[in-house]
């Protein structure tokens, strides 16, 4: 058919990642073993996770000394001060700190809940945490050469993660690496159906792409991090730091 | 294949939406004509611009007087008085105001600039706007039950939106009708990798389904207003309502 179409495909039989492994090499043997040839404008779309596994991000909470402002933190959130520690150690500023809650400014520019930072899925469970990758757009690029080199395709990823949202209900998948794609795509000065320019349309272009692997990836026991997404027609090569809104434009005080 | 995958097809063919159309005939011929027969499961995201065409939600500005309130407001947004007036008709709370930008709570519980009001892709052009459907779960509602009568098939339906986002760039797809499917997911009781079980996780699902469906619809001049998704396995019934976070869990003054 050729109707405007995207296909997404969740890449099968990955193994369980582990620290040091060679992510280019274990992808393109699970996309070799399902018949799967790579063609320019494939985007893959990582789950931060398994990003964060290789790159050895998992951080023993034993280790961990909390601040005095760690356990402040703690007795208001209700939360482990070591746990909080480590989110205050991986950004700029607390956003919001209540009860179940602390979101904060992740060094990496946005805004997220406990900075990132995952206690599920991760071998040791709560005795330890995986912190997000330290420059997701740098492993990005670092998967797109990877990925060049054995397959010999200019391939776009995405690395995704899932992020709450201040004024609706339920986590969406949301772009904190990108390489050879756009991150934020913009529409402005195109044409509407009747010939007046758009005067809106920035696309956050990345986010929905991560949003729209995280149905076919799922959560939790079904362990399918990696999404094949085939479709796709933007050109580009962004950065997830271009999804980040600037400071001046925050409103909401973030 | 038989991998675990999403398909997303736009309907090609559908002609311009005018009021009184009925949507699931126009729908099913579109999708009859492009060789597809429908199967449970499927979901339809449906853009609200051809809802609100078809229900006449068109409004002439020449015909709106505005308040003292829509002129104070016109004046710190630089927006235009009778535009601004049709925004405070239609929402409940004014959330912020500011240069170029007028973000409100809208009677429907969602927070969204302009109270979703169009002025792009509209005949009439800036001499008129459009509003949201007046009830989108029930257009979403009729549009399942029209789709049964004529296909015999119990499809999903998800009609979307565009919205910014507080503290990210660039406008992402969001559900404001839901019919035949979840629109908040709930994870939470799911055992993860390591038979943990998962702690936080609802997925806005039907807004990850919207942002998926963006992808290929596009916005401006390509003018493809409803996408055919395969592959989705959630069920439920959901309203677009669940999606709207409570005003006691707001920490961000919406």
């Amino acid at each position: 058919m050729s109707l405007p179409n995207l296909t997404l495909t969740a890449l099968p039989g990955l193994p369980m990642v582990q620290v040091g492994d060679d992510l280019p090499a274990l992808i393109a043997a699970s996309a070799s073993a399902a018949g799967i040839t790579f063609t320019p404008r494939d985007v893959l779309v990582v789950t931060s996770k398994i990003v964060s596994k290789a790159e050895d991000r998992w951080v023993a909470l034993v280790d961990i000394m909390p601040s005095d402002e760690a356990w402040r933190l703690a007795k208001i959130t209700g939360k482990d001060p070591q746990l909080v520690e480590l989110v205050l150690r991986e950004c700029t500023a607390v956003s919001r700190a209540a009860p179940g809650v602390l979101v904060v400014r992740h060094r990496l520019g946005f805004i997220s809940a406990n900075a990132g930072i995952d206690q599920s899925n991760v071998e040791g469970g709560d005795a330890g945490a995986l912190l997000l990758p330290r420059d997701p757009d740098a492993s990005a690029r670092r998967l797109r050469d990877g990925m060049k080199a054995r397959t010999g395709v200019d391939i776009g990823i995405v690395i995704s993660d899932s992020h709450g949202r201040p004024f609706r209900m339920g986590n969406v998948g949301v772009a904190i690496g990108v390489a050879g794609l756009p991150a934020l795509r913009d529409l402005r000065g195109n044409p509407d159906l009747f010939g007046r320019t758009l005067k809106i349309t920035l696309q956050g272009y990345a986010d929905m792409i991560a949003s729209a692997a995280a149905l076919v990836s799922g959560e939790g026991a079904e362990g399918l991090p990696v999404v094949l997404v085939r479709g796709l027609t933007a050109t580009g090569d962004g950065s997830a730091a271009d999804l980040n809104r600037p400071f001046d434009q925050d409103l909401y005080g973030g």
